[in-house]
């Protein structure tokens, strides 16, 4: 297809602009795809307001957003289990397949990763991408392309569960209710946890997580977390904590409410990047901490978990903006952080 | 509690009567259990019709039963974690404690185990029994003590899919619909596997088996199943099978029907205990074979999953005979197979 | 490099010619090996045999052999981690990179692999290969190119080992003297598996096992194989089977001879491609069987195993000849199969 | 057997006196073990110079020793698998056998076990215990019963090392060579680990490690740590290390060091029982941080190393002392804690 699209281009810390652009062409092992929906991420806030992630900065022009959903519309010459028409989720990193990570199956480590709207890497918040067949999945009928964009938030959440070794039976903790939490709590119910228990301080996002099916919620402002999953588990303490709030506080609580030989999974950026930590406690009980950076082979089954009923994306959906919004939703994110779950930009109409 | 129980009696091949026995006394780390249900398994009907089971030849007079459901009457006085009143499920093998595979955990295969109903060890099919505390699992108030004599057979359901390491995205296929077959596809479901398909030859079976959530079933004397399979999976095939019909056709079947890398479970025995299988394809495949044997650390994973919902026990009982019946409920079990999926003895009243 | 080279060509069943081919080109990605020893594998005696194995036929003019080891004279212009004048071992399969095997990293299973020698794709009897960079692995100083094209089987050996789980502590048996079995005795040796025992019906072959380290050797046909093991494991069983005799009575003997809870790891093809199994007993037992089809993240642990001296690779070596010689290696060969552990053919002098 | 025996007795802190108490009796399951070796670990150290760890205080007058190795000289009616005169090594911890963690194997974190010299279990610096037979392993005949002693500290590294999941063809690092670290590098060579590089600060340490195996060491006061490892590692970092020194500075540099991915064990407590980590870093690299709380099942794999000859227990034992010599021992290894690796008592003369 031919012609230029739209695109919201970051000009600079706090400023979005709009560019005309070629739109792009499908290589032979890749599909054009017309965007429905964008995610708005932590990160893409993050470089909004700050202009930078760690080692990664943003060199204006950049265009953020990683989270697409949208429609094929073009197929490349070898592309063969897609076909124009077919809605689908956008995994939004492009690995090298032959490191040694690629080659054991642990992609999301790939030192060479091109990851959408990770610097130099410009993301979606535009009309168009073309992308490798391989990174674009099927939506079933009954998932949209909305949820399909959700996906990858989505994906994280399973993949904590999966590094957690999460399994039927178990009884979890997920500390933070923002949108990573959320998910987790959802991706851990649809894995067969017996229960998962959710942890914040705002009461608003713990009744979103009520509503989302948590089994209990516990408000840490008001009570003693410790002590409250001490008491849910009739003394024994639980069995998986994945962490989502990023503090040491709650990481140390993590730590204080597990039984033995317990997982805490850390997917929390701390704000300066360090916690102190009772590591004696650690070992006296033999705990083990696992980390989440991205996920691996989570598509598939996040797709399957929300067309089987499992996970309802749609719940976590607090605002929509329109592309020509771009500016307002990323200001708007920024400035309401506490009433936010998730924001999303419809780039096209769509179903 | 002094007294006499009633205790039915298997005096021969087909023969059952009553006798009274002693209620017996609750050691010091027993509890002394009124049962209210009893399931009736396969291998009691075996013993029934054949006196044996392999090398466990029964000598008369000997009690059958070992999926048992009660209410703790007395406790030991070592006894912590129950109380009088508290309805259980008891798990009926009693293992060493120090043997190499109890040490590790792995107490189902305890060479010196004492499990209920297998010779020379009495079963359950009288009024009460007095066990060790940590085998009685305390059942939620929504679930029911007929439930609880249920989790046994369930427990093998869930060791099978555990076996098979069953996870969240895969698609199983259960072949054979019998009670464990059924109990195994509601397992793998509770465990959040994507899709279960089951694969029988009887009609009835099969309804029963969508009636309690099968995604697909297919009658393998009407239809290739492997093909069916192929298609319901693109062609690309099944992750996991668990054969629970115990046939070599079925199980050279779940050769041909699975993915490379994938597992098969064996759960069910061959009548001849021999097979002959395709062992190139399995090494062209890399396939692997797990196996099971019971059962271990279960039961409280069941019974969260029945009390959650998940698994709807009470849906595969389709016949409910009383302790008096004794001899009606083996004959008449033994007499249509093809008609029962499970059949329980009430043994008291309970709720 | 330009110019011709020196190729042997299987041109019909039991028949070899030479040819004169282009050297091939090194793409970016590629590096040229000036090829110094190709091992004769058992597969390429039965293609020089038989014209085919299973699906795979051979259409001549076809080039056999796939366990190479050289030196590097040419690099393409993106190879960063070789350079001319390193001595490599070859991994002789090129996989897709994106297909779901390759991306979870079991890349063995590729659909879409090329394969040195397995038809249509012609393997490496000749002077010269280009060959992707990162499917050749440096040699270390001590670890000569002869040894080098011996890292493939080997790399057999240590995959099913890997697959068994082979740790520390363990007895294993391994069934099969042959160059496969020998080179898992010793891979099992270096994991620090504490005793291995080798059982063949050869008594050559079974010396040759005595002196590559076995700790003990059983001859199947002058003792009952089951009996020895239980007598050397004070009637425990082992924990470790590796099969590589590929016949019914050796798997049988293997579920016999070990504890329960054990693995079996079926490496050797059976003739007629079936077994007839106890199966029974495998339930009885708990049993896994694991199954290898070649191999995958090997060569590098392999060629440290060699290095380290763990592992004496030139101590397999039976036979050597030139590639001259190609015709008579291969006669010689499937004429004398039972005196020889290991032929290569020597390319080039090298050192 | 019938009399009394010395009992060197810790009567307050830096004190020993000695007592003559009964000899015990060995219990059905039990045997009666004449000690010959008792070995002095940095707990009896710690117990002996400020009178606590932790919360476990000692009563005095209270036996300090956990490290024994002995001959049998009576044995329980029970017991089958020990006779008179077998010289073994004991575990010192004697676990329920019924809690979640007993059953389900990880019997280390049995809160009700009762383990040598924790208060207020006694210890064994003393002539003669009665222990469970099963936590009694017979030693080979080229085993002494001086390195029977040395099983404990040694299973401390196995365990450490099985934690880890150290296997074949990796690269690991071991922080720290006093005991714990020298025995965790041993157990590593034992398992296969390609290359174990050894970091500490003092030289004599170092040499010790260098003398016992270790690949290469590194000074860390001398060197920067890190960098070391890197060029060692031609700049990829390791797959593993374990973390014997328990400072917040070697943890850090342990997280520096590694791969993606790798995994840390934390075996060494640190002072303040905190640390302040770059937990940011560990969730970029997506580390897996395993600690250690003693060890299971680790007592056969051990003996079986030592009598392989891959691990040289003799090799760091560098004081012995008499049982005569009690208080000597004691103040000595506190005043020497630099120069000391491992220092023994011996109880009686043995073989």
């Amino acid at each position: 297809m031919e012609g230029k699209m739209k695109v919201a281009v970051m000009t600079g810390i706090g400023q979005m602009k709009f560019e005309e652009r070629e739109i792009p062409k499908a290589k032979d092992n890749e599909v054009l795809v017309k965007l429905e929906y964008v995610g708005i991420c932590g990160s893409d806030l993050h470089y909004y307001e700050t202009g930078a992630i760690g080692d990664y900065v943003v060199k204006p022009p950049f265009v953020l957003g990683h989270e697409p959903g949208g429609i094929v519309i073009e197929i490349g010459k070898n592309v063969k289990d897609l076909k124009v028409g077919d809605r689908v989720a956008l995994e939004p990193g492009k690995t090298c397949g032959h490191c040694e990570f690629c080659k054991t199956g642990r992609y999301n480590l790939c030192p060479d990763v091109e990851f959408f709207a990770t610097p130099p890497i410009d993301g979606v918040f535009q009309e168009y991408v073309a992308h490798d067949a391989s990174l674009c999945f099927k939506l079933p009928d009954n998932v949209s392309t909305m949820e399909g964009a959700l996906i990858e938030p989505l994906a994280v959440g399973f993949h904590a569960a999966m590094q957690g070794n999460a399994k039927s039976g178990q009884i979890a903790v997920v500390m933070g209710a923002g949108c990573i939490g959320l998910v987790t709590m959802m991706a851990l119910k649809a894995m067969g946890i017996s229960k998962v228990y959710v942890v914040d301080i705002m009461e608003k996002r713990l009744q979103k997580a009520s509503e989302l099916g948590a089994h209990a919620i516990i408000n840490g402002s008001k009570k003693d977390t410790v002590e409250e999953i001490m008491k849910l588990t009739n003394g024994k303490g639980c069995d998986l904590v994945i962490e989502t709030a990023g503090t040491q506080t709650t990481t140390i609580q993590a730590m204080h409410m597990t039984k033995k030989d317990a997982t805490i999974v850390l997917v929390g950026y701390s704000k300066t990047g360090e916690m102190t930590l009772p590591m004696s406690l650690a070992l006296d009980k033999e705990l083990t901490f696992k980390t989440v950076f991205r996920y691996r082979h989570i598509y598939p089954m996040a797709i399957d978990a929300v067309a089987a009923g499992k996970v309802n994306l749609k719940g976590i959906v607090t605002n929509i903006f329109t592309l020509d919004e771009a500016q307002k939703a990323m200001d708007y994110s920024v400035n309401n952080k506490a009433d936010i779950v998730k924001a999303v930009i419809r780039i096209s109409e769509g179903k």
